[in-house]
């Protein structure tokens, strides 16, 4: 059963991500250390006693739709009602709209313990924190005073309608339309799919944000709106209205978060209300849409990063708690009569480890990007600039890499298992199932990749991605030139790891100045892991020096002897690799 | 929809595997080029017209068990009669036993087309392969006479009984136990699970081969005997007798291969026959009933290895159409209105370029070592034994290499579809849920490598594997000295490929040499990965050398610009990695 990692996650905050400095500079306003721990044990607690006692029946049973109606799994509706409850869902909303004001970082800790626990689950409510960022710097007064509330309090739930059958990858090709209905309202009419919580029977209402076209607007992703449709019509007093015209005409059978309903939306087929088309209120300017939508796109891509690390470390407890108990063979060294736990086999210890540091360096990445969102907030005038960039840098390292490594370890965890790990009954199989959406919704993470390569890098002229490898640099200097045994040559290895990233990095901007841009998309997806391996282990060395744990250096130590030397192969592949793929890939049409 | 794939097989047999040159020198009787392609051909139509359509319904459906009795997918047991009648099952057997004699590398081709079209229902008769040769080495004439006949035919099934709840890996601890019933035959008792195909509807009996202990047996694996227990006793004049005690108690939900039933088999409880206990007769010697099952294990670990390559291969497949149909973006150079098919975004032709390079190199591996098992069987004397030893080596990385290379190919498959990849109705989620069993069952991954590194690399003093490593040299060399363009500076790469896996290896014996096991265990996996790479590699380009084929040196040279740099990772992982894996699995307990 999950167990909280509280102490792991208070590592990665204070030593790792910059949490401690934060405080100790007062720029979390009354948040103590005292405090946080609090808070995370509190949210520990909840994920641990309250959700993960119900995933399992949400992956049996999964949802099911009848006449329109969506039955999320037994159980699930007064979970919600729990956790709502108990403020979570108001955790990181601003403190004057009623939220808690937490900085994000101890936001994304909660989140990874809560997917941790039932990932199905949490992926319902986490979207509704984009959404009231969204309205609360987009929206109307009006609409403001209409939906934040209830969405900070999680009476009711926000979702996000971006794809269409033919319009995933690309908006571009959105077809959706809206009308304006001349009252100042609009009329939605289209089909969304793959609609996370699209319908359910959490809440009474349910407020969908939905990109749409206008009549006359531009075409390509210039000319999309982004319009604010709740299910039901909200009264002047606030109490419910008419049905509006928008129904779940199906969901999906998935792989896995089988608790999670997946819906097809339809707007305005005339099913409810006087008149076809849904009812619809703009939220921020006409064909203004994607730059309002991506507020809540880059919180939902570190919210799925941090789902990677939450599967990771469920998978890595489940398979080390089953590789202490299961007994078979007689390891090296094994004294005395019968059989050794097979946590005591090399190869066993290996995956164990593997799946610990690959865990601790994905989450190394998401909090550090947190840390950059906090920091961009919270910071004197002149430094936000400069940490709203270095977020910009880390989001989509923060969505790919982690969710990347969430399939991996999940896939370990099964190893682990041996045959046991392939019958649903273990509980790890479904851990594996759930991890392999995360690497696709939010943005593929070869699209991540193409974000990071294409528009990331040539930020400030390469300045940005510099500086950070600059940063990095030094904090490899600083564990070269420790006197920590437990860490080895650990410092010369992520020095040689960084030397990759650099070159790397200047090969690809050296390429984009040239033009040369399909050359730099084939090395995208094997630069963005360069990125995580390199900046996630060096993150694992300024934790093991900041907190002086033995325990830490070691785990960096093999981090760095048996995994970090992946980075010069993704280095030339990066720089050596595009012409023999392009010329390959001419076999494959 | 799956298509086989002959031309690719064909170019694998005859130019990476060497069946041309055993077919040039008369070493397979009768056999011409023209009627393996013809042989190739209809076993590829059987797998493409009538194995593929029933796959799905075989996922869906599942197998249901209902008293004791197994119902599989609608349409499976009419399929497996149509498979019998074709004279499939049949292809591997001797001449002499009714079968075609056809070598081990057909069967393995035919195999691959089968499992590509369904691996759950190829695997139900895929171990009676194994079950006949070793009843043919073992079992006495009686024995043979009355069961090796149907086998061949089809009309009864075979099943491999070893593990036991406790008895995994470790076959030392297995409790099944059988006592002489004083007319030369044997009383079973206990409880096997895991049992692929234990029970079924195919046919109306079933042949188990069940591992037990005498009373006076010795502890550990020297205690272990064999013994046939069938379904149902079979009569002097070969009909079908009484009902014998052994039934299925109860079968397993799994992640993936729905169709197949895994059965809990309950032998001796009482419920069937006169007095308790289920009739078994002896195969081989009392107590050396291991060496015997190795028999059929060797064959079933290289039977798993092609499963990988065949689940590879249908994710191949599925994802290229897919990325040929799918329209999102425009990739560089796109001209036109419209979007681009995705195939032509390089980060695309990255992920379908690897999974064709690396099915490639699996299927190399695969093809090679069944080569070797023929040229063990029909190569003159003197050789004989160099191409036993051969075999002997490549088993473990022909189960492991291959297998692992199926999950991170079927998991590379969802991802080329993106949000239909997670949505079951594509078919791209099965395939990864199917994979997943492979680097499991038949002996895991882990315990692969453990063999290859302790016992098959200590033999002849590491002669036989320094004498492969200079063997895949020469053909390295020749592939640097050739003139052919398209294979760019591949004859250099796959040489340090080889220096990676020589310095491994030697740094292993001497391990071994000086009795430093654990440290030679702790680099096992990293090392198998690195043979399955170099040695995969470098017959990709003997292959490319032989046919000439420009596409081939293509393929072979993205795969070793963009794949083969990993194998300087894996050596370091092998040659410096074991102290901080041990110090750092310290943490772990």
């Amino acid at each position: 059963m999950y167990r909280a990692p509280i102490e792991e996650i208070s590592h990665t905050l204070n030593h790792v991500a910059g949490m401690r400095a934060m405080l100790d500079e007062g720029l979390l306003d009354d948040l103590t250390p005292d405090l946080v721990e609090a808070i995370l044990t509190e949210a520990g607690r909840f994920a641990a006693e309250e959700m993960a006692p119900l995933a399992r029946a949400g992956d049996e049973h999964g949802v099911r739709l009848e006449d329109g109606r969506v039955t999320t799994p037994p159980g699930w509706p007064e979970l919600y009602r729990k956790w709502c409850a108990g403020g979570w869902n108001a955790l990181a909303a601003p403190v004057h709209l009623g939220g808690q004001g937490l900085p994000m970082m101890l936001s994304v800790a909660a989140l990874e313990m809560w997917n941790s626990a039932s990932m199905a689950f949490t992926i319902g409510p986490t979207l509704t924190i984009g959404a009231i960022e969204t309205l609360e710097r987009h929206a109307t007064d009006e609409l403001k005073r209409t939906y934040i509330g209830k969405l900070v309090t999680g009476e009711w739930i926000a979702t996000m309608n971006l794809t269409e059958p033919q319009a995933g990858s690309d908006l571009n090709a959105l077809r959706t339309r809206a009308e304006r209905a001349g009252d100042g309202t609009y009329r939605i009419f289209g089909q969304k799919i793959f609609i996370t919580y699209g319908e359910h029977d959490f809440t009474d209402n349910i407020v969908h944000l939905v990109l749409a076209r206008l009549p006359d607007a531009p075409a390509g992703t210039k000319g999309i709106s982004l319009f604010l449709v709740p299910k039901f019509l909200v009264n002047e007093d606030g109490s419910l209205g008419a049905r509006n015209d928008v129904f779940c005409a199906s969901i999906e059978k998935k792989l896995g978060i089988h608790g999670s309903p997946t819906c097809t939306m339809i707007y305005g087929d005339g099913r409810f209300g006087d008149q076809p088309g849904a009812i619809g209120w703009l939220v921020g300017e006409e064909n203004r849409g994607l730059a309002c939508m991506f507020t809540m796109m880059n919180n939902a891509r570190l919210c799925v990063g941090v789902q990677g690390v939450a599967v990771a470390e469920a998978a890595y407890q489940k398979a080390l708690a089953y590789a202490r108990e299961r007994r078979q063979g007689r390891a090296p060294g094994h004294e005395g009569e019968g059989m050794s736990p097979i946590l005591a086999h090399p190869d066993i210890k290996r995956m164990l480890l593997t799946m610990k540091v690959m865990t601790k360096a994905a989450r190394a990445v998401t909090y550090s990007c947190a840390h950059a969102l906090d920091m961009a907030r919270l910071s004197g005038a002149a430094d936000r600039e400069h940490w709203q960039q270095r977020a910009d840098l880390l989001t989509p390292v923060a969505k790919a890499f982690p969710t990347d490594i969430g399939v991996e370890v999940a896939s370990l965890g099964v190893q682990v298992h041996g045959g046991m790990g392939y019958i649903e009954e273990t509980g790890a199989a479904a851990l594996l199932r759930d991890a392999r959406i995360a690497p696709i919704y939010e943005g593929t993470n070869g699209i991540q990749a193409i974000d990071l390569v294409t528009r990331k890098l040539p930020r400030a002229d390469g300045g940005v991605v510099r500086g950070y490898i600059a940063e990095l640099r030094g904090q490899a200097e600083a564990a070269r030139g420790a006197n920590i045994p437990d860490l080895g040559e650990t410092g010369g290895h992520l020095l040689a790891a960084l030397d990759d990233l650099e070159r790397a990095t200047n090969y690809l901007l050296q390429l984009l100045s040239e033009e040369r841009v399909e050359e730099a998309l084939c090395g995208a997806t094997p630069y963005l892991r360069l990125f995580g391996f390199a900046a996630g282990g060096t993150m694992l060395a300024r934790g093991a020096l900041s907190s002086g744990d033995a325990g830490e250096a070691r785990l960096c130590r093999y981090f760095a002897e048996n995994h970090l030397c992946e980075t010069t192969a993704l280095r030339k592949s990066v720089m050596e690799g595009a012409e023999s793929l392009l010329s390959a890939s001419e076999v494959l049409s």
